[in-house]
């Protein structure tokens, strides 16, 4: 993970686990997701602006994942962003996480995102200010 | 898909849509994993059985998963399951979810799950009721 | 609970329970909501077309619930719906949700909602359709 | 709201709204709990350990809530707890949200608990060390 990427953390909370007393494996994808969007709040362009203003939205087409340990409830997850791709629409956003407690990886993955007229539901070219965000964090 | 696979049908639910409109993409893995636990239910071992009896349990280990088109709230989403990789231990389930309005492929994906002693937290090879469930839907 | 009350089921799922392996009491709202838009769905106006169409939403304005007993993975969930009062814009539902296995009163809820109009957040005088819904399942 | 309460801030995350477009009424309980869960994990013995080493939990029994505003995606949530009632194994949390960006109370709530043991699952006497944590932000 290079020196570029975004970091944040997050903290397991109680009803993130599942009844196998680990964190409830979709669970990770909206800690990715709190993490893509602070990339945007603190970043680039507000979030919640991008949609309600410009309609503009990045659904998810492609998705790989490799989980490699599990996490508690207790636990804290430090999450590593980077920007493995960049199309024209499209971008492929790397996470890893690590586990707080002893620094092991814990998951990771590769989203693909499509820049999306939330209107019209058609792609769209990044714009500028989404393209030079994803640029100071790509690997 | 094939004759063999299982079959359910989820309602996209109020809270399942994210600020974009649409079915927010985590949660087609809670839509997933229902069709799973049901798989169990009612065609093999029940799943709770296996989880507080048996402290058996089934994380994932790998997800690869595309999403084709958008679900919105009043759609309902059809998931065919079948097993298309039976290992000593794990197994890759697939998915498909075709939208029920117009019968549209939606989302699919392949699931790694190992089959796994929960207190130990070690891989178990699959139990025979476990192996003949799988055996009975695999494509 | 009259013979008047809309009834469902939910099956409580994999990633309902909490770190102290019950359901996580905000999840109950979850399963509540999800009688209330079947009552729409199957008795009047689909709830979907109500938002989408007529932009008439029902938000939540207060809420007083009792937990009576714990519900665990693998247990399923009746739930009853009457309407215990009817207003010009509100109106009161109540909840109860008796444990399926030994039909043990698990959960019961007042909870008042107010007609609104979604683009403007003003009340709203209930529509007819939505006041005879009512009035069909009032206690 | 005396100076005793505990205080901490949420963001209202993307998948947190419904399809109505404001925060879904039960995600404000994961809000409180997420602050409950702090002001154990800041200011007395931390919750994981609790529940994993001493087996005491808090199951939620009675809940009064009353929603005054809408919150949406972009906003923010200041949440303060004090303790309204301490009794002998229950105790009453009080809880009022404000939305950050004008200061309006949003959502406020009496989250009724009771400390039990969760092997047995009956009611436990307050621990030396919970009942201390509850008298320092007592109201």
């Amino acid at each position: 993970m290079p020196a570029t990427a975004f970091r944040s953390r997050v903290a397991v909370r109680f009803g993130d686990v599942d009844h196998a007393g680990i964190v409830y494996y979709p669970r990770y994808f909206i800690y990715f997701h709190e993490a893509f969007e602070d990339l945007f709040n603190l970043e680039g362009p507000p979030y919640a602006s991008l949609i309600d203003d410009r309609r503009i939205g990045f659904p998810t087409v492609h998705i790989d994942a490799d989980y490699q340990a599990p996490l508690r409830y207790g636990d804290s997850l430090d999450v590593a962003v980077t920007v493995s791709k960049i199309g024209k629409s499209s971008a492929v956003f790397h996470y890893e996480g690590h586990r707080v407690s002893d620094g092991r990886l814990t998951v990771s993955a590769d989203i693909t995102t499509v820049c999306t007229h939330l209107d019209r539901f058609e792609s769209l070219p990044l714009p500028d200010d989404v393209r030079a965000l994803y640029e100071r964090f790509a690997s």
